[in-house]
Parts: C-alpha cells; structure tokens; sequence
C-alpha cells in the first residue's frame, strides 16, 4: 500500500467496529429504556446550529471550542482580507456550527416550537456534540451525549426523579461503587455571603472545581491570587469540609448559612429532593450532599449533580442541574427546566475497564448456510429464505471457497451455529447443523433446524 | 419575546419532536432489523473526516457540496491572506470535512482495519450525512442513510441479497406500489460500444441520468451538443427503450450487444442476478431491467440499483451497486464490494404522503399519576415507584396543579392511562384509574393496576 493516499483519522474521533458497537448498544438501550420508563420521548436536533445560537453560552472557553463550519460557495466574496484577526473573521466566514451539547439546542427548540409542545415538556436526546478540546484519556472531539431533561417547571419532584433515573441505570450497567453528588447553586452563593465575599461565587466556583485536579492548597493559592481573602478562604473550607450523615450535612450546613436567606432557600430545596427520593420509598446511599460541587457551566441556577465512579479514574460519568433561565437566553422567560446528562464513551471505558462486559449477551448472526457449488448453492438459498421467514438471523458464506475457509470465516465471526448442505444432505433433506461453541453436529429436517434454533436464540 | 434574539435553524435542516422520532424509528427498526437479519453488524465512523479522504471521490459537483470544518485556534497563522482564491485557500484554514456520505468513510474504515476484520466483510451504518446542496422537496442538508455493503467477495448473491433486502422492507413498510430498477455499468459500456462510441459512457450516463427530469428530447440534444452523432443517440434510445417481460427484454438486449464483450459480461452477471433471486423460491415482479438507469456515483462498476414509488412525485429512495475498487482510492487494492443505501428521510416522506403512519402502533408513556397535595404526593410517589418497578412507563404530574390541568396535559401527550390518587383512594388502598381513550374509571388494588395495566401495553 503507498503511503501517499494513507488514509487517516482527525485527532480525538473514533470509529466504532462492530463489538464496540454491540458494548455501546447495550449501554445507550439501558439508559433509553429508563429515559422510556420515567415519561421522557425523543427529539433530535440537527448537528450543525447558526453560530449565533451556540456562542456566549458556553463562557468564552467553551466559544473557543466550538466547531465552526465555513460557508459554502465562495465565502471570501465581501470579505475583508485585511482583517487579520481571526476572531473578528469567524463570523463571516463560517455562520453555522457544530453543537457543543444537546441542552442549548434544546431550549432553542423548545423556544421555536413553545406554541405546540405541552408543557411541562420532558425529552430525551441522544446525539453526538463536538468540542475542539485537547484529546486525552476519556476526553474525545466527537463523543455521544444521552440527555434528558424536563422544562416549564419548579417542582422538585424532577429533581428526584433525575437522582432516580441515575440509580436505576447504574443499577442496569452494574456498576456499583459510585456517588450521585449533589449540591445547589444557592448554597455556593449562601457560602460567598456567609464568608464575606458576596456575589463572588463565581470566581469560588471556577476555583473549586479543580479541587479534585490540583488538590487543596493549589485552589487556596488561586483564590488568595484571585483577592478572596486568606480569611474567608480559610471559612470556605471548613464549610465544603464538613463531615457526617446527609441529614447531619444539611444541619451543620444550615447553621453555617443560618444569616443567608439565599443560602437557606438553596438547603431547603436539597432537603426536599432527599425528602421526595425517600418518598420513592428506596435506601439510596449513594447520594452525597457535596458543598464544593460546582459545576463550569454557568446556565445552572438551582440544584445541580455529578456522578463519579470510585474504581476508575475517568472524571465524572453524568451530570446536570436546574436552569432557570435558559430559553430566556432566546427571549422566552419563565421556563425553568433540569436536565441530566450522560457520558456513554466515559460509562463504555468504566464498563471495560471493570470488566462489565464480559457475560454480555450481544447480538450476532445465528446461523451461516455453507456452499459449494451450484446445485448446493440453489438448496441454500431456498433454506436460507424459509430460515429468514421463520425470523432467524441467517448469512450464506457467498463464495463457493472449501469448507475449511467457510468455517474460518464464522468462527471468526463467532457465528454459533453452521449449517452444511451437500449432496447426501441435498438427497435425504436433512442437512448437518453444527454449534460452533461444543462441536456437536445434527442431521436435522428444515423443521427441526428452526425449533432448534429458536430455542437458543 | 425580543426579535433580536430570536433563534432560528440554518437552510435545509431540521429538528425532529417526539411524534416524528417515533415515526422515524419505525422506518429505521424495520431497516435495521432486515440488515440484521441478513447478517449485517453496525458500525459507525465519525462525523468529520479529513477533508482529503473525502475530495476526489464525488465529481467536482460533490467536492463543492462537501461542508468544509473551520480549524481550530488561530487558523490564520502562516496563512498568505492575498489569496483571493476560495478554493485554493480553503484547505489551508480546513483540514476537516463533514462526511458526504457513508460509502466513502466506510472504505476509509475497511482500508485502516483491514488486518483485524474477517472478510468477506457485511457490516450496516446508520447515520446522518450532510451535502451542501440547495434545499427542495426531499432535499435536506442533514439526512440519514441507511447502508449496508459486503465488501471483499465478487459473488453475485450479494447482489440477490440486496434485491431481497429491499423487498422485505418495503413489505414491512407497506409500501406496495414500488420497482427496483437494475442495470449494469458494463451494459453501459456495452451500448456505448455497440452504438459507435466506445468509452464515452460517461457522458452517456450523465444524460440518461436525466431522463426523468428534462425527457427523451432534451437528453438527445444534449447529447448531440456533446458530439454524440444523432444516428449514435438514435440507436441509443431504441436500446433503452427495449419492452417486453424480464426475460425478453435479457435477450433483446443481448441481440442488441452481440458484440460487445463487456456489453455481454453485464447480462450474464445480470441474468446470474435474476436466478440467484428466484433461487431463493419467491417471485418479484417488482425487479425491473432498465438499461437507462444510469446513477450519478462515479464508483460503481458493477450492478447498480435504483427504487422508486410509483404514487409519490420525490425521486428514488433507495439505491446502490457494485463497486470493484473503492479501497482502491486509499490504496488497498482487490477489495471488490457492493451495497445499498436507503433513503430515511424520503422513506419517511413516502409514508406520510400514502397515509402509512395512521394505524402504526408508535411508543408512548403509559399511565400519568396525578398529584394534589403533600399526602398525596408522598403516596403517588410509592406508586409510581412500584409501577415502574413492574417494568410499566409511568410519569407523575409534578406539579400541584388543578387536576383538570392535570388531565389536559395527558390528554394533550395522548397518554392512556392517567392513575387519581385522592384522599378516599388512600384511605382505601385503592386507587382509580381511568382509561383516556373510553372514559371508564376503575377503583382497584396496585396489584389489579399492574395487571390491567400489562394487559394493555
């Protein structure tokens, strides 16, 4: 092969071959299926948006990441070439983009089509979302998001719900060994006031949420760099240090935060989800009152979530929150919604790094019909039609290469069952089935094939 | 709401709500149930490619339609910006593309993992691709396709296998009134041949591609201002005009091309086809010879395929053909294959315009739990959990709203069942449940819910 026309991937995409796909199947099946059961229907939204409507929500980080896609035709007409910025060039070159998630797209969608929907609206979504991020361990360019979020109300049953749903798909994928951690937007403003750095919970929150990355004394440094005195840094970590039971949390919490009203009404609504998830009547210690959870994006308003799993060093697996307000972002007010979101290429590296996948059953072809010549080819195809119609998953090797090549190829293929049809065959009607796994090998009548076929489907 | 920022969708794509995904997942799981009973196995490869693995493989036409992908960072470093040229400067600020359709990633695909894969290799790929063309009926930006191909073997059951696939899924979609047109490129170059200009089937084929569009006249002087002679164009259309049964027009055609070699191989592989199908015991009046049938991709050089709906005016929704040498492009020789591709989003027009979705039976959630107070969300809350822990797709109302709001939200997301639990209901422990559909309450037990509740899904 020359190497001129070697052809490659871009950085930080995959392809999926066919096992990966199976794996990736029955991960993305389990969290529809519960997505299903809690009331939630699909939508898809297109992969590319105006670039109007993706920037300025992601923070001027995120901008940076967005893929953008040039004009067609010839989009240097009109434009001016001296222009050497390429920020201010963007624009006019490139007006559409690729997503970054599946929640603004969301609520554009749910702003263009407010008269028709019925609302409160629960979707799902799963699509892929591009970032032009650096590509590392579980962080890739292209990478699916399985989203499901419910907007036009306040109610805090949702946010049971969403605690609910993540138990139930953990529970699916047998995962055990994780926290749901959970924390409220109001809370992180109750602290900045309760420490004395009013309205600056921003700035607390961008440094906190590299506690896990840069560890403790890092993120003082940057706060103390950031004007945040030394302290109500010191006041900021005995407040996301504390310890005990949940119920015990929310008290030592509450008492830390008892002089700020915005603080409180954040400790009510956590205590209300873990009142309503109780109510399910369900033991859920994996949820974990967690103050310095912070959460980049800047959308969340209300209680917000992340799941990590212990055993694997890969970041968080899922999270969301409440937004109060992001279809304002497009002129509609008054829809607040709460949404969580799902990393199934993290959740497929946690199930193969745990080794989860190993007593799968995954989908496969069942059976692969021989062929030799073309008197044995005619008989199989005949066979092959009446197997199919019985609803049999069936292949006929196409060339009429030796035996020997026939069987490589299922084994390869780990088909679990061949079927030889050769002249004694031909003569008798019966024809030989073998199951690949044991090596056992039945003369059997058409019938009998598919009986025994459908009994180990 | 402010015009400034009112969201819109770029020209030619679109977002799907939930009824239209149903719908859409109707067509899809029939299609890909048939691939899989057949014995094809997903894959899926990434929506950007280098933009050099997909140029050079459409026609210059196509290279122009492919959506170029911004670089990311400073895109105009070491770039000359006295370039006026588009064109020239376009693969400097993007070395990405959007995928233009699945055949050419999936070569790309076979060439890169060619020592892991067992050949011959089936796999099928279900995913969106993106072309720059100018929106119209039935042309969208953003569209699936729906692929399957087998690539590595030369044997023309594949060939069969792919007119059966069509068959079983127009008959799953109910689609009746439809023709599988086939022809062959080396007939193609055999009319070329036989009417005066060898190896200008190119240019033939651009024409008659046509026909349906501008008519006989039109092609024919097309072709003359192309310097195909007039007696040349003359005999063309009496070839393609050829009538009579299969059979009838195989020998007429072979008349026709007595002496063309390559016009010769066409038929018999033709002719092989067309046993091969009914070797397999079923007759298809539906697969017609049409020695017009030209198709556009330059890759083809085998069979090729074209489906058509004779009630609906929106061009072919399916098609396909052999291919000797696609790998050949990235420098892996010898790896003949064939395929088909169905055309979702057309499909999915074709069925709405004959009326095929009215009496389909699409996914829905299945009992709405109202809920009124604190006490009866604290219980509506234990039952909805026990609902789904039955494996029933349930939702409550979350919010404490007036319960004629309540029923008119699942009235409005058609939801069958809706469960009241009141104070009586708890008192009793027994909860009513109305049927939406006939109006009839029933007092029952949770256990009676759960039963009736299966018995209906």
């Amino acid at each position: 092969m020359s190497q001129a026309n070697k052809p490659s991937l871009p950085r930080g995409v995959r392809d999926f071959g066919t096992q990966q796909m199976a794996q990736r199947e029955y991960v993305l099946n389990n969290i529809k299926n519960v997505f299903k059961k809690y009331g939630f229907l699909p939508i898809e939204t297109p992969a590319m948006e105006q670039l109007s409507v993706l920037t300025g929500k992601y923070g001027d980080e995120g901008d940076q990441l967005i893929f953008k896609v040039l004009n067609s035709g010839n989009y240097l007409e009109n434009i001016d070439l001296n222009m050497n910025d390429y920020k201010k060039l963007t624009p006019s070159i490139s007006e559409k983009a690729l997503r970054y998630d599946l929640t603004v797209p969301f609520a554009r969608y749910v702003v263009m089509n407010r008269n028709e929907l019925t609302f409160p609206f629960k979707r799902y979504q799963i699509q892929p979302v591009w970032r032009a991020d650096r590509p590392q361990k579980g962080r890739y360019r292209e990478f699916y998001q399985c989203d499901a979020d419910v907007v036009g109300t306040n109610s805090l049953i949702c946010e049971a719900e969403i605690v609910m749903m993540i138990a139930e798909v953990f529970a699916l994928l047998r995962i055990d060994n994780y926290s749901i951690h959970i924390n409220h937007r109001k809370i992180l403003a109750g602290i900045a006031e309760c420490i004395g750095v009013p309205g600056q919970e921003s700035a607390l929150c961008t440094a906190i949420d590299k506690l896990d990355k840069i560890g403790e004394q890092n993120v003082s440094n940057e706060l103390i760099e950031r004007g945040i005195p030394q302290s109500a840094v010191q006041k900021l970590f005995t407040i996301i240090n504390i310890q005990g039971s949940e119920n015990q949390k929310l008290t030592t919490l509450g008492q830390h935060l008892q002089h700020s009203a915005v603080g409180n009404h954040g400790i009510h609504e956590i205590a209300e989800i873990y009142e309503n998830v109780q109510n399910y009547g369900t033991v859920l210690p994996q949820l974990v009152l967690t103050p310095s959870l912070a959460r980049g994006l800047s959308y969340y308003t209300g209680a917000i979530f992340e799941v990590k799993v212990h055993d694997v060093q890969i970041g968080s697996v899922s999270g969301g929150g409440r937004y109060d307000n992001l279809t304002g972002l497009f002129g509609l007010e008054g829809y607040s919604g709460v949404g969580i979101s799902f990393g199934v290429d993290r959740l497929y590296d946690v199930m193969n790094e745990l080794s989860l996948f190993n007593n799968i059953h995954t989908y496969n072809v069942q059976v692969m019909l021989t062929h030799f010549d073309e008197i044995s080819k005619k008989y199989s195809l005949k066979i092959l039609q009446a197997l199919r119609q019985a609803n049999i998953a069936a292949e006929i090797y196409p060339d009429a290469d030796k035996i020997k090549k026939q069987f490589g190829y299922a084994d390869a293929k780990n088909i679990p069952y061949v079927l030889i049809i050769g002249d004694n065959e031909i003569k008798e009607q019966k024809y030989t089935l073998k199951n690949m796994l044991n090596g056992e090998q039945k003369l059997l009548s058409l019938d009998m094939i598919i009986q025994e076929l459908h009994a180990h489907k």
